[in-house]
């Protein structure tokens, strides 16, 4: 008698290994490893952990570090597995049976599955033609619902657009759940719903490592909030979930934000370059990014990804996924990388690929 | 509106954060960092790691490394955050409302936590006195309650004790359910219910790297069972759960565990030492250990423990914990530790603290 969890036995199973691309541009990574200066006093701190000891401050040390930023206070910090298991705990602390959590659509494909995974009621808010976002709209559905928790992504993956911190405020102001704000491509925006914390105390914002600061490798993601929504999210966690190099690699990089600016705008900058160059390509329509990628759409999806692959380029395609339909989604590599993605791209378009 | 996950709120809140202990011996950690060659390899390895790159491969790699050892395929791996987070997700699979399972009692505390977590009934199936196990009860109380899971920690934490594999097997016989043997201690023991998983398709073992290989920081253990129960159980967790840092890390270690070989053999004779020079000690009950820890029954814990803290030293006192009333859990520490802990603990017997 093997007995499961009612529903686990439904979930997919996940399998993340993929093939060693020679450009790589799938998965909106930072396309270069840590800064030389960071690097070197991440192995100093690595070299100095206590491999034999359970976690014990080095969470709290992060926690305040990161507070002082954010001129708040260790308490408003939790800190996760990416923002990607922060957004699981948050919809398991706000799921359960009946519960609904609200998510725009097209956004994130994981708010789907973490809402299924919370055995909550995953309800999708479409956007507009042209992936605009309607905040009325948003907020007629969060509350038409009565949804426990409400979730947005600023600026959206995989559509690439931001909503003003104005736009935010209105939502905040206008809806009664908690709501989460997912700023994974903040850096690349440069505008943060953070300053609003204080005066909406049912506002989450979810941060990760993992793009701008470029430690997917490394898991660490970090949630600011009202200190009494933290405390209760953070019962969702078991003690010890984070590990200790992580934690102290996270917290260099942190302390050392200031290393990563250059290559943020640099970032920034090939993706304008690259959107201004593909929007050249007839057949190709690249919708307005504030972020660290692009989306685009063309005729036929499948054949562009197909030269794409036997160019030895991963991006990432969204075959027949709906409202996606054709669409390819290009992170912003190194310059020499992008140039070859844009080669490619113009090849196929003039039939010489 | 501010609406948590029904039993969310009523968790206890933890605090991992305790005091540099002079001698610290609470928490069953080896009390010895990396040793040099491993150090150097995992160094090594960490400088090589693309930390802007989810993780990729690296988990396959360490499961194919473990399967190997067991003779298994890697589909009979799952990787987890230490073999906590892992009876954590194995409680979450097999739990839900209404379920049952089945763990002794005094056991590792978390059981209870974990069955809570996972919306389930927790039944504990109380040892004998003296803290031996009926292992007739025990598959009685499985049967009876019609458990959907049933867990044993052989060795036992706290009481230290263990019973053999033929035990175990006869218990796989006779009971229904999926059967967790948890195997946190098993390096001190030297048996393992291994050999028994190609024979009993429901019987899962859980082993970690924190206690003898000394990677308590890292946060990395592992479930051996059948394919089709470990997919399953994986489904629990979300995509790039585990971090590369602690990925190759886990896998330097296990590739060099005959480097551990010398330092267990000498975690096994420190505890030896200690157990005869304490069970010298008039008013000092010590209970057998196949761990690296003893536990000790005295007259006044309390009095204990509070002389113990005032030399700086960290044991785990039990305080008043049903059936641990007046126990005190001290883990192996180095030579010279041990002998202070066992100095401290005389001077107090002998009224001169």
């Amino acid at each position: 008698m093997i007995n499961y969890r009612k529903g686990l036995t439904d979930r997919p199973e996940y399998d993340v290994v993929e093939r060693a691309w020679k450009i790589k541009v799938n998965a909106n990574e930072c396309n270069m490893n840590l800064p030389p200066l960071v690097e070197e006093r991440v192995m100093a701190r690595l070299s100095h952990i206590a491999f034999n000891r359970y976690p014990n401050e080095e969470e709290d040390l992060l926690k305040e570090n990161i507070a002082k930023c954010f001129a708040l206070n260790k308490k408003n910090v939790l800190i996760g597995g990416g923002s990607s298991e922060i957004i699981e705990k948050l919809f398991y602390a706000f799921g359960g049976e009946g519960k609904k959590i609200v998510y725009p659509t097209p956004s994130f494909s994981m708010y789907r599955i973490y809402a299924y995974a919370a055995e909550a009621v995953g309800v999708p808010a479409p956007l507009n033609e042209e992936y605009t976002f309607d905040a009325d709209k948003f907020i007629e559905t969060v509350n038409g619902e009565k949804a426990n928790l409400a979730v947005l992504c600023n600026p959206n993956n995989p559509t690439g657009g931001a909503v003003d911190i104005d736009i935010i405020e209105k939502i905040a102001q206008n809806i009664d759940c908690p709501f989460l704000v997912d700023e994974a491509y903040m850096e690349f925006y440069g505008k943060s719903a953070a300053t609003l914390l204080k005066k909406y105390p049912k506002l989450l914002i979810a941060r990760t490592f993992s793009k701008a600061y470029g430690l997917a490798a490394a898991r660490v993601g970090y949630l600011l909030g009202d200190e009494k929504i933290i405390s209760e999210v953070k019962k969702a966690y078991m003690p010890y979930s984070m590990n200790v190099l992580s934690l102290v690699t996270a917290d260099v990089v942190y302390q050392m934000k200031s290393e990563y600016e250059p290559r943020i705008a640099m970032m920034i900058a090939e993706r304008k370059r690259i959107a201004a160059e593909l929007a050249k390509i007839g057949g190709v329509k690249v919708y307005p990014s504030e972020t660290n990628f692009l989306l685009i759409r063309v005729g036929e999806g499948d054949a562009l990804n197909d030269a794409l692959v036997r160019h030895n380029i991963g991006v990432r395609s969204f075959g027949n996924a709906k409202n996606l339909e054709n669409c390819l989604r290009i992170s912003v590599g190194l310059r020499e990388e992008n140039d070859e993605v844009l080669n490619t791209i113009k090849l196929f378009f003039e039939g010489r690929d």
